[in-house]
């Protein structure tokens, strides 16, 4: 039905994370629709980020310099490290402005049924982190494992923690393992939180 | 938040139909993961359908050859077209297997609202083609205003009957003008069918 060059894009366009056949099509003919212009804005932009965009050595987030602008940042408290699965979180934590440390990017969480093992995600850079900041006299002072509480999030947290406590058999524990609170989120209604939020909100309770 | 690479890309990928800005970061994000090999294929992909593809001169449908594969096709009946609204509605109407005539895309529906009018749309060059068909001593015996039966859609094949029916006040009307039956599509309930199409049912019932 359609062209080679339709039916070229359109395959390329499907292998974008929750794109179909059909947001597909609507995608390239979108492109032909609004003509040529569109289009070559669309490859410049590819092209500026192909060449532009680079890992940061520090804390593996997506930046156009290594170390990126936030590690680079001699305002923010390096000796606390936020540890988050993806970048779109550090765009989160960030846009909540309650975090003023550096973060540590895993890209990823483990999941052992899809083939995602502690190799396949940046914990070794995470640990190797630590033991130079140790080394270099500056010692992290504490890690903040920002991960989603789900099923794989609390696996990984628990594998960093189990990590963190011993980096080494030599060195003695030095940092501070924290996880964010569970708990109702703001806005929410206890009448339909499920039962393990709720859990997780009396056993957090606080006194006020 | 996000280096400039990143923000210029966001903007261009913010336009396509359906993407807003979480979508956006997510496909942005993917190219970044996947690395530059697929930036590259979509780079090239982007190419080629700027370079290959245009309009058919003859139904106005996308295609990599002017007349397209189908206006092309002399085992097709010329002498029927269905107009419908966008190349979507073609790949559609192929897939069902049940029209062998040949396509008009009028690359929109009327929408006043939205500015689009009979000439932001291919009406003229519709006219144009029945006209030049029965000049060529070939006329078109039917057209089938095959567009969504709802309210732009029904102004759209209102407006198009009344032009066919005089494309030129010396010429009599030649052509058949029909539409596509509307009715409980196949697998629907009745119980849940809206008061519209039961009543459109009711009046196109057939007998068995």
């Amino acid at each position: 039905m359609y062209s080679s060059a339709v039916k070229n894009l359109l395959a390329v366009l499907e292998r974008l994370p929750g794109v179909g056949p059909k947001t597909a099509e609507r995608f390239v003919l979108h492109f032909l629709k609004t003509g040529k212009g569109e289009v070559a804005r669309l490859q410049m932009a590819l092209e500026e980020l192909s060449q532009k965009v680079k890992s940061c050595a520090v804390c593996q987030n997506f930046a156009e310099a290594s170390p990126c602008e936030i590690c680079a940042d001699q305002k923010r408290d390096h000796r606390q490290i936020a540890v988050v699965a993806e970048p779109q979180d550090v765009a989160a934590i960030e846009h909540s402005g309650e975090f003023h440390g550096v973060y540590h990017i895993l890209r990823g969480v483990l999941n052992p049924l899809e083939g995602i093992g502690p190799e396949q995600i940046k914990i070794a850079e995470l640990l190797d982190r630590v033991r130079r900041a140790t080394a270099a006299g500056e010692p992290i002072q504490e890690i903040i494992l920002a991960l989603n509480p789900d099923i794989e999030g609390e696996a990984t947290m628990n594998f960093l923690n189990r990590e963190l406590a011993a980096p080494d058999a030599a060195e003695p524990r030095g940092v501070k393992v924290t996880r964010l609170a569970k708990g109702l989120p703001m806005g929410s209604d206890i009448e339909y939180a499920d039962d393990a939020t709720l859990a997780s909100a009396f056993k957090g309770r606080r006194e006020i």
